[in-house]
């Protein structure tokens, strides 16, 4: 997949190819935050005193990354969708341009906020070691969490791809579906049971595979840092519930480009 | 391990507990960085023109990262050592005030230099997909490497706590070899071929299993997105002997804090 070729981006194999690597990064970004407590302060608005800043500890360290991350381009990127869009910089950098892949309004769908809420809330207390505070560890743990609200956002926001993939394939079916605001109608189109349930199982393998260290796997207690069925519910419950939301988001405006 | 109870720090046993943790961190980030090609521009001194900086578009990146993550007291933490330390901020938050563990001139050792001297002439090109360079993807790369270098940079200098441990458990027998400038004698006693060897095969396990979606295990492609001899060599060459010379750097200044 390379996007300055908007043909290999469509390519609904490629599409797979990624979103299936993007489970290793999410994997691996979750086994890093495991080392730590659920951290309930990082997340609670006006915990802590920040100058010039309403907000929580995770907030005021994920945007001030999104500035040093944007100058560098970041947000250029049609997969990048940042969770501060009004707070970002102009790149230091002579722009990508790009070519156009994605409908117009596309930068218009983001969901990040409902992400970041699902995960501070469904996600946290399944993946962290244990409930409660570590103070020293705050600053750690931010930064796990930036990693794995990066890394989510971008999976979810992939959905963008698969629609107008799935758009630009039955143009016919899914104009009417779209004429007729039916919701329903797009949601089964988009859905593909028996692919959900490979990634779940997939999920589980690479759960057990990454989560626990291999020289002591026929040890008494290797047990994987983050459950293995854990990973398979984050993805049941919100990861692919949310693409499917971003996929019927898109295709509802989809006709404003036609 | 606790930093606010130095006991726990200075237990070899917590020490070589945390240093295996960190080689799935460090393996981790390394299959992450494999995504992309070796991409030297991102290292070239002026190759970007950056408004009132000379430097790298990695250095430029890190160095801003650098600054938000001291706000939130990245570095006050002992294990923690900046790349740019006449550039870091001070903290937004409270200090945590962490009990002495090292010797007071410890902040002093640093070799971030070093290490991204040798991780970018020797580790990059073990690691990347390829030779060569992707436009489009710089800044994912620039985010790896830094998340590359910050975790070698912390394992490296995690040599500090091995060397006071050891210094602590056998204080008359540094002391003379200190007091004799012994250089090859402070080497040959911090050094314990058996568990390197332990280390490098555990790295060649870990490697294998972390390093292949393992529903494609026995698929005829299933090559390891980083070879599991490079992770052993890496660590042979370049993260032993360099946590080897922190540790020797810091007992050669031991007496000065007696």
């Amino acid at each position: 997949m390379d996007f300055l070729k908007p043909e290999t981006v469509l390519d609904l194999a490629n599409i797979r190819d990624a979103l299936v690597r993007m489970e290793d990064t999410i994997i691996f970004n979750f086994l890093e935050r495991s080392q730590y407590f659920s951290s309930p302060s990082v997340y609670e608005l006006g915990k802590f005193e920040i100058p010039n800043f309403q907000g929580s500890f995770l907030d005021w360290t994920l945007m001030n990354l999104e500035r040093v991350h944007s100058q560098v381009r970041r947000y250029e990127s049609p997969d990048e969708v940042p969770f501060f869009p009004d707070e970002i910089l102009p790149p230091l950098l002579p722009s990508i341009n790009y070519p156009k892949i994605l409908a117009s309004f596309s930068d218009e769908i983001n969901i990040n906020d409902l992400i970041k809420e699902n995960y501070i809330e469904h996600i946290v207390p399944l993946i962290s070691t244990g409930s409660g505070e570590q103070p020293e560890n705050l600053g750690s743990c931010t930064v796990c969490d930036i990693d794995n609200l990066q890394a989510l956002s971008r999976r979810i926001h992939f959905g963008k791809f698969v629609a107008e993939a799935k758009f630009q394939n039955e143009r016919e079916k899914y104009t009417k579906l779209i004429q007729e605001k039916d919701i329903a109608g797009i949601e089964e189109a988009i859905t593909n049971s028996a692919v959900e349930e490979r990634i779940l199982l997939r999920l589980i393998e690479k759960g057990k595979a990454y989560g626990v260290d291999p020289t002591l796997k026929f040890s008494q207690n290797a047990q994987s840092k983050v459950s293995p069925e854990y990973l398979a519910k984050i993805y049941k419950d919100w990861v692919i519930p949310l693409t499917k939301k971003v996929e019927v988001d898109y295709l509802l405006r989809r006709l404003e480009e036609e």
